[in-house]
């Protein structure tokens, strides 16, 4: 969480809490919210039950923003903003096939969604209820993860790699839709770790998207 | 829906609609609790909403239900039905390679998920809202799918078609979060049919899982 004391309190748009607060009780406060909108769905959950999950009270909350919809805002931000580490390369990495670099997303994804919070996923399925502005800046995010992704994939199509039949939305789409499911199903006390399957998935990714002739 | 008018008003635990009712009110009542449940979510969705979308009182309501849950198991029950008829085979079919079999069920499910309403995967993301014995019925159900899917890939790992390295658990899994996924994304004016990314679907789960060697 970037923390900008000095923030003036008339910008809640940024997604950034309010005048001069404590940083670890914001944290607090934001793990709470995920908890509760991932338990009750955001509609349902009141302030309240994120305060008293806390142990403060509901004025004591409004301290720190000023609508339920800056708690998903700043979760929203904060998930995108960690996800888009993901998309970073070294210089070697970014000058390789298409398959190389797509094969080694798919393992830095995994970590990404592995170091998540349980209910990180909750920004995804409630996305819509975020206002205009809000809404236009979390799926700007959205989209430059995705538009890498696809962009390798048109990399690999272009090359030979790739076979050319592949719509590379369509496949963007299917590669992190498959993917982001994972906590949904994943039980740590199963056989395979997420390490295990994040390989698993590269292997076949990559040979799904293979060109039928490579 | 199969609607049993005979059935006695004690019996809501199996999903029926209690007493002698109108079939094709019942039917519009269901779909308005989908769009509610789906739009505003489970938790949040008030019997008063639904009514007011099929235009009746909210006694009347009660006249087809005794709580809340008795719509959410019915739309689970429905579309569990429905799904279930994608895991029959001719006799064929049932006699083909894993890969046929698999590649034939791909496009069958991608059928299924087409006819369902617009809201049908609310049942899925809130499963876990049906109570002790209900959820059980439900996730039999959804049991019964995912292992005969489970089961063709562990047809194709014997046989040698597919990657002996896969976890016949993960990659069903995968499977069935890909193609569900569809409905999130998928937009009709697009320049793909459900018939289109239907067969892509195919094609990538096939090669993905195929055997090295293969």
């Amino acid at each position: 969480v970037v923390v900008q004391p000095e923030q003036p309190s008339a910008a809640p748009a940024t997604g950034r809490p309010k005048g001069t607060l404590n940083v670890a009780r914001w944290g607090e406060i934001l793990q709470a919210a995920g908890e509760v909108f991932d338990e009750k769905g955001y509609q349902a959950a009141r302030i309240e039950d994120i305060a008293a999950r806390v142990g403060i009270l509901k004025g004591s909350l409004y301290y720190y923003i000023e609508s339920k919809e800056d708690l998903l805002f700043a979760l929203s931000e904060n998930a995108h903003t960690t996800g888009l580490t993901a998309i970073v390369e070294d210089p070697e990495l970014a000058a390789a096939d298409a398959p190389i670099r797509l094969g080694a997303f798919v393992l830095r994804w995994m970590e990404v969604l592995a170091a998540n919070p349980p209910y990180a996923t909750v920004t995804d399925r409630e996305v819509g209820a975020l206002s205009g502005e809000r809404y236009e800046l979390v799926m700007a995010k959205r989209n430059e993860l995705h538009g890498f992704v696809r962009g390798l994939i048109e990399q690999g199509i272009a090359d030979g790699d790739f076979d050319p039949a592949t719509d590379p939305g369509v496949a963007t789409n299917s590669v992190f839709q498959m993917l982001n499911a994972t906590s949904g199903w994943f039980r740590p006390t199963g056989r395979l770790t997420i390490p295990d399957i994040a390989e698993w998935y590269r292997a076949f990714v990559l040979r799904g998207l293979a060109a039928p002739s490579a």
